[in-house]
């Protein structure tokens, strides 16, 4: 993954646009791009927007994922290590026995 | 990055929430996670929101991961080959000698 | 509309909150807020989840107005003008002839 | 506001839509309108956005305010009474003499 993040940050750093990316409008823009996603799938049932919408669906996904590392990446991150740390504190908010099957939240269980 | 889809998939699989995740909830779900993470910032100046939420904005940056990886995961999309795919893309939007230092869209430039 | 404004107006300065709400912030909260609202309709149906979470939903709804009219007021905007004049423009978007009964969007008309 | 939402709804009806519109799909649609209306924000600061994309920001603002009644419309919510009963609610969470030029959440006062 740090080649990836490697590559994203060159990408940026040869446009100069550092200088915009405080994490604050990271933040702001990594909402955006998830909501450009989402909106692949307005108006349609899940499959019909797959179906019509496919290469977006993928476009907008990579941008969110590009917007996520490069906040990583300003915050000094492991974006990996961030993530094993969330499942173990997930695992303690919906112990198997209690979230089996159920769509409620944590707070609801 | 297979090893830790493979970790997610199985904490979800483990909870039997496979069910609920179609591409249009996921999708749904990924867009509330990034909002989460904004919520940080609320109301602050970039600076002061990471120095008060460090922890948080990491543990919501990692649910915004996730669920991008979930999601890649539900549609057969490589994360790493559409975040290559897309960088190239976004080369040639945002040319570097239009582009430099510039915080315009693609079709301002 | 103009007294309802002014008592969100009176709720704010009366917290001495105003020096928080500069533009940019507001639309910050108000996606935060039309976030929240979504999040009632997590992996749920529609049906579901308004008979799950009607209350909820009726409350982050009346935020997601707050912030609008809050929003509307700090920039001069009158909101009523502005959706009449917004509903003009899309009626030139959505000709009636080629926008019935379609879920596409106006550049795929 | 009685007049304004019924004209938001003949426009609706007269493009055959309400089918697209359960509430579900219309909280999708106010979440990405509050986040269209956030990217005009994206990378400036909250001066420099309102110079430069005022009149985008009145039309987004428009579209968010179009789908919250349209949402209310559906649900049977009257958009004033939800406001006025939040805004109620809200004066609990934030009591006053806590509040007072914070920025805190209500449950970090």
């Amino acid at each position: 993954m740090d080649e990836l993040i490697q590559k994203i940050v060159e990408f940026r750093d040869s446009r100069n646009w550092r200088q915009f990316h405080n994490p604050k409008d990271l933040a702001i823009s990594l909402s955006i791009e998830a909501s450009e996603l989402l909106e692949n799938f307005q108006w349609k049932t899940s499959d019909e927007s797959v179906t019509v919408n496919f290469e977006r669906i993928q476009e907008e996904l990579a941008d969110v994922l590009i917007y996520a590392l490069l906040l990583s990446n300003e915050l000094n991150i492991n974006p990996e290590q961030a993530i094993i740390d969330k499942i173990k504190k997930n695992e303690e908010k919906y112990p198997i026995e209690k979230a089996y099957g159920s769509n409620k939240k944590y707070n609801e269980l």
